[in-house]
């Protein structure tokens, strides 16, 4: 691979270099495979020359990504992972703007800091068909590799918003329910058809100006010591108690 | 501080060390408050003059811990955090080899391997009073700073035993439920007043002997296209939809 490529590549682990591009990596076999069966716009396509080989009928579905032969060392120098695997992908990032949900669930998240609770809500929204998630301005950078690497495949079908979250609270029609640790009690509230699920930062919770403008609060009762519950543990519980049982 | 201190410090970051010592780090302000406001034993306090000054109500419940004036720079040499927070506690291990649990839910690990899960299952054993975690042998380290931290004082309510699972699954009266992707339907399950909550590894999930040891299998409907869940997130939702509810 040529040094230039490997340099653009490693820029992309930084935020500002993914807007600057308008692409990001996903990276090792499961992951490219996943996005490689799908209809995402795969630029660059860097594999071990046996990986390679061993997918041409994947690679050729995607007939305008660069498609870079590498070595193990070469690897090596680009990848995010502490054990690098087999393959690495350059992705345009998806559209932006796209319309915010309606009628229809998604979670909303304030300031959510950590990359792996980030990227484990988005898996959780995959996992419940929950299509839409909507980061305030202040999460974390939804698209960094850690971010990917969590929600596993769940960028391909979950779209990630970012925008100004008591706007969105005062422009839907949906019920807006928060989670706060002195909310109503879970396993007394009916679940909703569609409805926008307010998750707070790690150590803060949710602002309070937040919480004020939701049609709801909602929390898990606690029979134990524990403080809190992992943000991203909360969403889980939340999305299987107040969507419709199946 | 001196630096066979240090030196010993530094070496409980890992797992043989801490076995041999029979001790581990729990690590900054918050943490530190739990821990020193229990009956755990605490060996050694290193924090920086100014926490140290203004927390002696909080040190004097530990008489016997050797209590070290650190500072900024020092901290940072010992921390096993990007970020040292102010204080540092050395604990001795909590009793090993004590009764497993009859009649009451606990959550029983096969080969979980990320740190971060497993902090964050003790955690929410926590938050649901579930007073036993028992791993297998191959499960991460209870004890390593990364699960600490993720537990958030979990450790200290919560008894973490290392055994062998088909052997406790087979000694068990109680209900044994295990969870998997083709099990069946939560919802459709009552709740159980007692069982044991079996979670599988990362990737491979339960090893297929022991799902045959259950007496129940269990799985969360997926409505999306994620292919699992978070090992943790799956503990939760369970937890929350088959212990009885509040």
């Amino acid at each position: 691979m040529f040094k230039s490529q490997a340099k653009y590549i490693r820029s992309l682990a930084q935020q500002k270099n993914r807007k600057e591009h308008n692409a990001y990596i996903a990276e090792g076999e499961k992951l490219a495979r996943e996005w490689l069966e799908s209809s995402a716009a795969v630029k660059m396509i860097a594999g071990l020359d046996s990986w390679i080989n061993a997918h041409k009928s994947l690679t050729d579905r995607h007939p305008h990504a660069e498609i870079i032969t590498v070595s193990a060392s070469e690897l090596e120098g680009i990848s995010t992972l502490k054990t690098p695997n087999e393959v690495l992908l350059v992705v345009e990032m998806p559209e932006k703007n796209t319309p915010l949900p309606e009628n229809e669930w998604c979670i909303a998240l304030d300031t959510v800091q950590d990359p792996g609770n980030l990227g484990t809500i988005i898996r959780i929204a995959d996992w419940f068909g929950i299509r839409h998630v909507i980061c305030s301005p202040g999460c974390a950078d939804a698209f960094s590799p850690k971010v990917i690497q969590s929600a596993m495949g769940g960028h391909l079908r979950v779209q990630v918003h970012i925008t100004d979250l008591p706007d969105f609270v005062l422009s839907t029609d949906m019920p807006v329910i928060a989670a706060t640790l002195s909310g109503e009690n879970v396993y007394q509230m009916p679940p909703f058809d569609a409805g926008v699920l307010l998750i707070g930062n790690e150590s803060k919770g949710l602002a309070p100006g937040l919480v004020e403008l939701a049609t709801h609060t909602v929390m898990i009762p606690r029979r134990g010591g524990a403080e809190s519950l992992n943000a991203a543990v909360s969403a889980g519980i939340l999305c299987a108690l107040l969507m419709p049982g199946l």
